[in-house]
């Protein structure tokens, strides 16, 4: 008799891990937040509400889930900064890259609603700085690491301070509205940290 | 017969205003934010909910307009920062009181709940920066241009450049509780600051 735990069956209940995430990022896109329910992924993944309570205690965890697995790479692979030897025109590539990104509709909203999730849950804030920004600042500080040993950075730069100053500006204008996002931004933000931060 | 337009009508719909005001400020601190009702405020400020409603569209209006509130100073008075000739010292007085603003329980869970409002509404972010930013930005670019005047910034320094990169990362920090919020570090936002952007 067929039981429940072969290979079958895990491909089975990772396809339908992978139509609810990509239901819930598409109403994301498309619907305003609260508009967005578990019962409206569940009809969009053409799965019932209960399978998406047997894995997600939530509509906000659901929804952080269908984010985290955007930047799901193949195993073991982990995210690196470009390393010409010039942090300057590294950090220039990187940032300009960031604005672009956030300047796009679709991410916007999509980053908009896990926002609003971790600004008002503690839990969640921890678990997407342990997933998502701790990896992503660790890559960025292995570049600043390379350029302290240059002498491209003060010795004993706080790369945390220095990481807080170039990306927060952005992250801040972006969530309120208050500036354009523009190459000529990423630019200057880059600029202003190296003379704040950088080397002789 | 008394009619409904007199100067004891106007005071009582002042009361009830601030009454109403008042008791969102309260439920936002001591509740979870969906909590937080048009029917609770009401019940608590001892007013019909169509009194909220004639006045304001929707809870985040009222909310929006309770913090707003506490802004509000005497008629005319703008807000001014200190100027003791020493930049430095001046914006370190200035951001020491506001790293400890935010990390004020209270503060925090209000602050909380207008920034989860504004960031998906950019008519409420766009009403936020006219009445709240704009005027509070205004009052820190006036003590830059004497800086500036002073040399003790960069001649053209672009000010709401320096502004974002002094607050933001505050704000980010404290939005996404990733680090402590004490006078050390906004000490150090003011230093690297002016490395970025103080005159010789």
């Amino acid at each position: 008799m067929p039981h429940d735990a072969g290979p079958d069956h895990s491909r089975r209940k990772e396809r339908s891990r992978q139509a609810i995430l990509e239901a819930t990022r598409a109403l994301v896109v498309e619907q305003p937040y609260d508009k967005v329910t578990v019962e409206a992924i569940a009809s969009r993944a053409g799965v019932g509400k209960q399978t998406i309570y047997r894995r997600w205690p939530s509509k906000s965890a659901v929804v952080f889930a269908a984010v985290l697995a955007l930047s799901e790479g193949a195993d073991g692979q982990s995210v690196v900064l470009p390393d010409t030897g010039d942090l300057e025109a590294d950090l220039k590539q990187v940032m300009r890259a960031t604005v672009a990104e956030f300047d796009d509709p679709s991410f916007d909203r999509l980053i908009r609603a896990v926002n609003t999730e971790i600004a008002n849950d503690p839990d969640l804030a921890a678990e997407y700085r342990e997933k998502l920004s701790r990896p992503l600042d660790d890559a960025k500080k292995a570049r600043l690491r390379t350029a302290e040993r240059d002498g491209q950075l003060l010795p004993g730069t706080d790369f945390d301070l220095l990481l807080e100053m170039l990306y927060a500006p952005l992250f801040q204008r972006w969530l309120h509205r208050s500036g354009p996002l523009t190459p000529t931004y990423a630019d200057a933000l880059v600029e202003a940290t190296l003379r704040a931060f950088g080397g002789r």
